[in-house]
């Protein structure tokens, strides 16, 4: 194994031992676990680096490497966890970008200023609201519209939680001009898949094309709720048999718009499903069923929204019902920069052999990145391919072929920039 | 209008402006209204009757109007009934007994003993347990086994209500021997449709050929959950896709089955489905979901239980889940007496000029009878064709003519018992 990977793996298992319980990571942002993960973050930047790490409006966790060249590469991922996740989602992009500055500061001064980030609140877990330091970076969160008003299970309000934190809704609104005044000329990632797509290609490593669109509704079938003997089946106007066959036309509808590789999947899922009123003697009155289509080509993610539309119709005449959509979020595919991801697939083919291309369906904070910055994701082959679980896992031998993967798309990336800053200034 | 009609609908706004409010009629069983209820039935049964009503030991009411022989008619139905019920359900068909009964006693001494009961609890609104004072008297209630650890929503113990009534566990264990010595020669029970069959075929009244038999299962259906963006089409397993099929399913083999007569319908229901982890985000992991199958005919009913346990299975299949049945309920098809059907089938076509024939989907305090008693009922078309709210209605012209339907069948079951009473001892 690699030196590097080496110790990048005892920094994720130390900060599993420091940080898990019997049901997994317990990370989660805002809360005394972030706080106390985020501390040994610190210390460990400050020993090994000689470095404070900073923080800025949103409680993103800055460390930062003076380069040769005060324009930089930034290298990030997140910290924070869901409740009873695993030792890597996140925690790899942020100690792999660890290894990239020691290993720099080892070597020198690099070309470019490093700048590391921890992106505070990825996950969303506690209020629901994911990206959350990222998209400030980015410019892309109205703090006060989209926070202020949430609320925890135990009834805690965000702006509370943040105050505890020593953040406010104010202060997040500063992010962007933090961001700015780093002169990024990229942003790489490293990641875990969450999927099990390279496991079923058996490649440790994949190269991330871009983040998918989102297309997420909930849709309302209304029919007419009766008693399950008295009514004919002819007379029915079953809203959960409506939904039942526009779910199983959106599955169609994902299968129609797949292309044969991985990097031209499309999905269709229905995750939410409420029946009223939902007693074993009623035919279902009405039933709302939650739809979330992605794709990573915008023409395709329309027309698979268009044909979901017009199989709830032809679905709702089978049944007798009517059917309403009401939008829950649209999220525009982000692709990645293409030079950057040129250096992830020539990185991961000298590490690997090949260069397996996929897109990502999950968002991640190089989603907000790659509206503001050129961005490239290397993907570290999840097994089992689940994640937000503890049993998330990806094997040694491919840990460390992603992580290598990553060091050679840091470098090729900071060559390039080295050689022609000025025809790349922004 | 008959004057019999006129009676029996003067009788039914009484007891409905008596007994309801702005939500509809609120008689629950063992509530304080359904006790006002039947004072006020008491009261009206001594003053036109001049009987004092007795109660057995499972709360029924009776009316007795002796005859000529001590062998006996037994005319019946419920005046309880759902919170926010309709006017109809229950009602019409006992205070159409006590016309029968009124008219009886105007006319001299009927040639049978004339019963007149009113079931207690036959919604099983409060506790869950439909038909209980029938099933009481036809011996087919384990008063302790089923009854004893029912609570309803407020936490109230069934036996702690059934004591605010003067009834106990074993006091209902009683009411079967109380029937026996009833003698009853017959059983009519004449009852809202509570479907749109009737109104379909724009008949006022039907002639009821029994009630259908119902086998109802809870399923499950056990995937794997996983990331709506992570996770591939072709590797997931989604448990509420199978469920939709198998739902889907489940009609197509109620169509295959059904004939092409109301007589000969069945239905397949899924009335409950419950979807985990239920998120937006998550393809599901498991979905539990019910089927209630019906028929009147027991071997078509057996055919449609291996078909959609079949059907479970190829959509399981289809989705790479697996699927486990629970058994929620089992009740056998109940066929009604020919002899006393055919006194209905008469009596409906010299109102109506037909005689269309259907079976119930519902139950009925009349499937408990007719296993120990000849019974047959008529049906009152419901228009619009529901139940179970306060809106339920039979038009006045249906109501009229099912009346006198009722009334004639009475008398051709009287006039068939007094010409040979001995022939047809039990």
């Amino acid at each position: 194994m690699h030196p590097s990977s080496k110790r990048v793996i005892a920094d994720l298992e130390e900060l599993a031992e420091l940080t898990s319980d019997a049901r997994g990571a317990q990370r989660v942002a805002w809360g005394p676990v972030w706080r106390k993960c985020r501390d040994w973050f610190s210390a460990k930047v400050k020993t090994e680096l000689g470095v404070t790490t900073e923080r800025d409006g949103a409680a993103n966790l800055w460390a930062t490497l003076p380069g040769a060249s005060k324009t930089s590469l930034v290298l990030g991922s997140h910290l924070d966890s869901v409740p009873g996740g695993g030792w890597l989602d996140g925690c790899l992009g942020v100690l792999a970008g660890l290894e990239v500055l020691r290993r720099a500061k080892a070597q020198g001064t690099p070309p470019l200023t490093l700048h590391l980030v921890d992106w505070a609140d990825e996950e969303g877990a506690r209020f629901g609201r994911s990206l959350t330091g990222s998209a400030a970076s980015a410019g892309a969160l109205d703090a006060h519209g989209e926070l202020g008003h949430l609320v925890d299970r135990a009834g805690v309000k965000l702006p509370d939680a943040l105050a505890e934190n020593g953040v406010t809704l104010d202060g997040m609104g500063t992010a962007r001009s933090y961001f700015d005044k780093l002169n990024a000329k990229a942003y790489l990632e490293l990641h875990i898949e969450q999927g099990p797509v390279l496991q079923e290609l058996k490649e440790p490593v994949g190269v991330v094309l871009g983040t998918m669109g989102v297309e997420r509704y909930q849709l309302r079938f209304q029919g007419q709720a009766a008693h399950s003997g008295a009514a004919p089946i002819h007379l029915r106007k079953d809203a959960f048999l409506a939904a039942a066959e526009f779910a199983l036309a959106c599955r169609d509808i994902s299968v129609k718009y797949s292309g044969k590789t991985p990097k031209s999947r499309v999905v269709a899922t229905c995750g939410v499903v409420k029946v009223e009123p939902n007693f074993v003697t009623a035919v279902p009155g009405s039933t709302e069923i939650s739809i979330d289509l992605r794709a990573l080509d915008a023409k395709i993610l329309k027309k698979m929204l268009a044909d979901a539309k017009a199989a709830s119709k032809v679905a709702a005449k089978h049944h007798l019902v009517d059917v309403s959509w009401s939008p829950l979020l649209h999220i525009t595919p982000r692709i990645f920069d293409a030079t950057l991801t040129k250096f992830v697939r020539e990185s991961v083919k000298e590490v690997t052999g090949k260069a397996p291309e996929l897109p990502s369906g999950p968002l991640h904070d190089a989603a907000e990145m790659a509206a503001v910055v050129p961005t490239a994701m290397v993907f570290a082959m999840s097994s089992p391919g689940v994640s937000h679980t503890r049993i998330e896992d990806t094997p040694r031998p491919a840990l460390d072929k992603s992580i290598r993967a990553f060091l050679g798309t840091v470098d090729r990336t900071l060559a390039h920039f080295a050689a022609a800053p000025k025809a790349r200034k922004r």
